[in-house]
C-alpha cells in the first residue's frame, strides 16, 4: 500500500459531534436546579435506568447535551465513582457516530479496547453504543453513541 | 415581588452553549494524534501559555471544541492535575455567556464563588473568562467564557 493509500485510510469511527458530556452527581434534582438557576438551561425530567443502577437527566443546551447520572446502586459504575468523589464530577465524554457496530469492529481493529468487550448495546434510548477503555483513549472514558435516526441537530 | 416577577429574574450566567470540554493530557502531541487518527477530527496546531504553565491545542468538531491541555510546569494546575492523573482525564468544561463581566458579578450576588476571586481575566485568545468554585457548581470545575463577537458557530 502506497502512502497515499494510507492518507485516505478512515478513522475507526467516524465523527464530528460531541452529544454530551456525563456528570456524575449526588443529588439529581440539585444537580438540575444548579444548572436551570444557574445558566437559565432547559433540564429534562429525570429518567430511571435501574439496570445501569441510575437515574439521570439531560441538560440541554444549544450546541450539546450534559448528562446528569445519579447512582442508585452504590455497586454500579455511576454508584463507585461517586464513592470517590462524593462531591460528582466529570465522568465522560460521548461522541456520536454514524454506524456504532462498524465502528466499534473498526476500533478493535485499530487495537482500541472496548470496556466489557463484545457489540455494542442498546442504551436506554435505544441506539447502540460503546466505551473506549480510558488507558487506549489518554485517560479519558469515551462513549461511542450511534447517531440519532435521521440526524437531528441538538 | 410578586410570585411572577420572580419567574423572570434572568439567570446569572445566561448560557445555552457548551464552548469546550478540557482534557489534562501528559504528552499533547500523542493525544492529538489519539482524535485525529480514531475521529478523523480536526486538531490545532499547539499554543505556548507559559504564564498558564502548560501548552494546548484544539479539537475542532462541527459543535464544541476539546480543549487537550500539557502541563509545562509541575507546579501549575494542570501540572497537578497531571500528577494526580498521570495517563489524563477530563479537567472542566466551559460555557460561553454574552458578557462575563456582568456575568461574573451577577454570579457573586448568587453566592457562587469565582476561583481566584476578583474580576474576570482575559484568556489566551482575548476574551474574557472566569472559572466557578466546583463547590459551587456539584463538583465541576465550569469556566465560563465570553461569547466571540460576532458570535461564530463552531
Amino acid at each position: 500500500m502506497g502512502e497515499n493509500d494510507q492518507g485516505a485510510t478512515p478513522p475507526p469511527i467516524p465523527s464530528q459531534t460531541l452529544d454530551h458530556i456525563s456528570i456524575a452527581v449526588p443529588d439529581l434534582e440539585a444537580a438540575a436546579e444548579f444548572y436551570r438557576a444557574t445558566f437559565g438551561a432547559e433540564v429534562d425530567d429525570a429518567i430511571e435506568i435501574p439496570e445501569q443502577g441510575m437515574r439521570m437527566a439531560y441538560v440541554r443546551l444549544a450546541n450539546a447535551k450534559i448528562e446528569l447520572m445519579q447512582p442508585t446502586d452504590d455497586a454500579s459504575p455511576v454508584g463507585k465513582f461517586i464513592q470517590r468523589n462524593p462531591a460528582g464530577g466529570i465522568h465522560h465524554l460521548c461522541f456520536a457516530t454514524p454506524d456504532a457496530d462498524q465502528a466499534a469492529t473498526d476500533a478493535g481493529a485499530a487495537g482500541l479496547r472496548i470496556v466489557g468487550g463484545g457489540a455494542p448495546k442498546p442504551g436506554h434510548h435505544g441506539r447502540k453504543l460503546f466505551f473506549l477503555h480510558p488507558k487506549d483513549a489518554i485517560g479519558t472514558l469515551i462513549e461511542v453513541e450511534e447517531e440519532e435516526t435521521p440526524p437531528r441537530r441538538i
